[in-house]
C-alpha cells in the first residue's frame, strides 16, 4: 500500500531517462519534455534531468543521489521483460526495499496477452513485480505497468519509455497522484500559435508586453514557419491567475491579430484549417507542384478529414499540369510553370474538377537547384481560388533549402486558405 | 600550460549540459549528439549525459562528480559574458583552480568585436579567463572560446552552446587533442537499414549472429516500420577492423536479405526507390486514399524527383475515386472502397492516366473511428500496377493509431515499389 499521506511537499523534479540507446548519437530523450511539462502545470520545477545506460550499479548511485536532491525522482524507462531492464530493480535497491510479485499485476498481464491472442513469455513476468509499498500506474497501451511510491526521502515515480504510453500514464495516473501531496496554488497557461511573421520580429513585436512581468513566465519557440508564445502564470486564485494571464495575454494578441492561428495550443494549422471548413460546409481540393503532396497529407492528417478534403492533384512536370489541369499549354509556354498565371490556373483547375469550395495550388523552385535569373530558386507561388471566382496569390523566396521551402509553402498555403475563410483576406474576382 | 603528455587514457566520456532553458518542456539538448559521435568515431563511449539549471553549487558538484567516474568531461554552454554564465567559474571551483585572465584572448576578444565594428561591453571580459592549465580553444563562430585542460583526474572540455560554434570546435579542436590521449585505434561503422520486418522479428533474426561479439558495437534503433542496424568495430589496424565488419555484417546481411533498402546508414527509403527508378529510366504515378498524399511528398522529397515522379492523386471519397480514377462506381458498391479489387484499380489508373511505368495505391482505414466487421480499422490495401499489367496487392492490419497507419502504409507502399523494381517480389499479370 502507498503512503500517500505522506508529510513531503514535492516541488523539485529530476528526471532519470535509462537506456543505452539514449546513450547513441541517434536518439535523444524526448520523454522528458512531455514529463516537464505536466509538472510545470502543478508548480514542479525540473532541475536536473539525466540519461543513464542500462548499468544497474550506476544507475542505483543514481536514482540513491536524486532522492537526497530533489522531492520527486521520474526514472523513465526500463521497465520491460528482459535482462537490460534495470529500472525496477535499480529502484528497489536504492530505496533499500524488495520487489513483490503481484498476483494483481499478472492476472492484468495474462488478460492482456489474451485479448491480442498471443501467448505471454517466462520473462514477462518480470513486469509484475512491483516495489514493496508502491502502487501500480495501469499502462492501457503496453505491458509495462508504471510505479509510484512515496517514501520519506521524496516520492518516485517508473514509467515507461515508449511515449505513447508514458504519456497517458504521466497525465492520468501520476499527476493526479502528485496533486494532493503539492501545496495548494493555481497555475494556467495561456498559448498562442501563429504563422506568417519570423521569430525575431515576433519578438520585436511582443517582448515590450512581455518582459516586464516574470509572472507569467513567457517562452517563444519557433518552427520552421510556425511559432508559439506561452505563457503561465501562478498565484493563489484562479481570478489572480485568470487576471495575470489577461493582463498580458490580451496586449499580446492584439498586436498578433489574424496571425494567430490557434489560442488552446494543441491545435494545429491544418486542424484549425479543417474546422474553419467544417463550420462553413465548405471543401477544398488542391494542386501542388513544388509541394508535392505535403498540403493534402497535413490536410488529411485529422480523422474526420473527409467532410472537407475532397482531391489533391500532384502534378510535377509542365506536361501533367496540363494533362490533368488542364492549364493552357500556352500559359506554360509564355509564363513558365513557376509563375501567377500558372499557380491561379492550376487552384482553379483544382476547385472545378473537384467541385470544392476551394482550390489551392502551389508551384516553385523548391531548390537546392533550379531557379532562373528572374526566379530564383526558393521562388514559390501559392495560389487559392475561391468561392465565385475570386483568385489571390502570393509569391514567396526564402533560399536554396529543400525541405525548409516546401514546409514553408505548405504552411503558408494553409495559412492563405485559412485567412480566406476568415475574411481577412479577399480573394479579388478575375 | 596544458599537460597534453599526460599519463590519462581517456575511454569513457560524461556530457554535462548546462542552461535552465534545457530544463523546459520545450528545449532539448541536441549538442551533445554531435559530440557523441565524434567521440564515438575516436572510441570513447558516453556513458551519462546531464542536463544542469544555473546553478554554481549544482553545477560544480555534478563537474566534481563526474570527473570522478569518466575519463573525458565535455561540459556545454555557460560560456556567455553574463552572470548566468557559470561554467567557468564552476569548473575551476571542480578543480581547484584559478582562473586566469589571459592577455592573448582578450586581444582576439577585442579585435573580434572591431572586425564587426561593435564595442566590446565590460561583461565581455569573463570570457577571456581560463582555468589554469587550460588551452584554449578558438571559436571563429562566436565570442566565447572553448577550454580543455588535462588533469590527473581526466580531462575536461569546456564548449560553447550554440551549435554552429559548438560542431566545428568539436571536429577541429577537441578531437584533434584528445586522439594523441587515447590508444591508437581505427574505429569503423557498417549499417543497414530495414524495413518490411518488426523490431523484436529482427531481433529474433540477427541476435544469434552479434550477441556473440563485443567488437563490432551493434545497435538497433527502430522507427515506425523503419530500423536501423549499425556496427561499429575497432581495432589496431583497417585489414583488422574491415575484417570485424565483414565477419558480423556479411551474416546479418544475408538474413536480412532484400529487407534491407540502404547499407550506407543514410539513404531513406524515397531515395533509394528514386534511385531505382532512375536506373531503370523507370516513372512511378501514386493514386493515394488512406494516406493523402504522403507518398508523393515523400517521393518528391528528394531533389530532382522529376526525373521519375509523373503524378499524384489523392482520392479520398468514393465519388472521387470514380470521377478522377475511372474506378467502376459497381467495384466500389460491390466491394467497398477498402478491398483489394478496389486499391488494385486505384494503381491501374495511377499508371494509366499519368502514363508512368509503375501505378502505387493505397486503400484503408486509417483510424482512429471507421472499419466494418469484416474490415476492420487498420485495415489498409497497398497496391501496385507494373509493366505489362502486372499487380500486385498486400493487406495489413495495425491497430487504430491514425498517424501510424498512414505511416505504416506509406513506408510499405514504397517498399513494395522498391521490392517490384529490385524483382525480388513478382507482380502478377491481372
Amino acid at each position: 500500500m502507498s503512503t500517500l499521506s505522506s508529510a513531503v511537499t514535492p516541488k523539485l523534479a529530476e528526471i532519470i531517462a535509462i537506456g543505452s540507446e539514449l546513450l547513441t548519437p541517434q536518439r535523444v530523450d524526448t520523454n522528458s519534455l512531455i514529463i516537464t511539462q505536466n509538472l510545470n502545470l502543478v508548480g514542479v520545477e525540473v532541475f536536473t534531468k539525466q540519461v543513464i545506460g542500462d548499468d544497474r550499479e550506476r544507475l542505483t548511485d543514481a536514482i540513491q543521489r536524486a532522492l537526497g536532491r530533489a522531492d520527486i525522482v521520474v526514472l523513465i524507462g526500463g521497465l520491460g521483460p528482459t535482462e537490460d531492464d534495470l529500472t525496477r530493480d535499480a529502484a528497489a535497491a536504492a530505496l533499500g526495499r524488495k520487489l513483490e510479485h503481484s498476483a494483481e499485476q499478472e492476472a492484468i498481464l495474462a488478460a492482456r496477452f489474451r485479448s491480442i491472442n498471443r501467448p505471454m513469455a517466462q520473462n514477462n513476468l518480470r513486469q509484475t513485480y512491483l516495489i514493496d509499498g508502491a502502487e501500480a500506474l495501469p499502462n492501457p497501451n503496453g505491458t509495462a505497468p508504471g510505479q509510484f511510491v512515496v517514501t520519506p526521502r521524496g516520492a518516485l515515480a517508473l514509467l515507461p519509455g515508449p511515449p505513447r504510453e508514458l504519456k497517458p500514464m504521466v497525465e492520468r495516473e501520476l499527476i493526479p497522484r502528485l496533486k494532493p501531496l503539492l501545496p495548494p496554488q493555481v497555475i494556467k497557461v495561456r498559448s498562442f500559435r501563429i504563422t506568417g511573421i519570423g521569430e525575431s520580429d515576433l519578438d520585436t513585436l511582443i517582448a515590450p508586453v512581455y518582459s516586464k512581468y516574470t509572472n507569467p513566465v513567457t517562452t517563444v519557440l519557433s518552427a520552421i514557419g510556425d511559432l508559439w508564445v506561452h505563457l503561465r502564470a501562478q498565484g493563489n486564485s484562479e481570478a489572480e491567475v485568470d487576471a495575470l494571464l489577461k493582463e498580458v495575454g490580451d496586449p499580446i494578441a492584439e498586436l498578433l491579430g489574424d496571425r494567430v492561428y490557434s489560442t488552446d495550443g494543441e491545435d494545429t494549422l491544418e486542424l484549425t484549417v479543417g474546422r474553419l471548413l467544417r463550420e462553413r460546409s465548405a471543401t477544398v481540393a488542391t494542386a501542388e507542384s513544388c509541394t508535392g503532396g505535403m498540403i493534402a497529407a497535413r490536410l488529411t492528417d485529422a480523422a474526420g478529414s473527409s467532410d472537407y478534403f475532397v482531391a489533391g492533384y500532384v502534378t510535377y512536370t509542365d506536361q501533367q499540369k496540363n494533362a490533368i489541369l488542364g492549364v493552357p499549354q500556352e500559359l506554360l509556354d509564355k509564363h513558365t510553370a513557376v509563375s501567377e498565371p500558372v499557380a491561379l490556373a492550376m487552384a482553379e483547375a483544382a476547385q472545378r474538377l473537384s467541385g470544392a469550395t476551394y482550390g489551392v495550388a502551389t508551384t516553385g523552385y523548391a531548390g537546392p537547384g533550379g531557379g532562373t535569373e528572374a526566379e530564383p530558386v526558393g521562388t514559390m507561388y501559392l495560389a487559392i481560388a475561391g468561392p465565385k471566382g475570386a483568385t489571390r496569390c502570393s509569391r514567396i523566396r526564402h533560399g536554396a533549402d529543400r525541405y525548409r521551402n516546401r514546409t514553408l509553402a505548405t504552411q503558408f498555403t494553409l495559412d492563405l486558405l485559412r485567412k480566406s475563410l476568415l475574411g481577412t483576406i479577399h480573394p479579388k474576382p478575375l
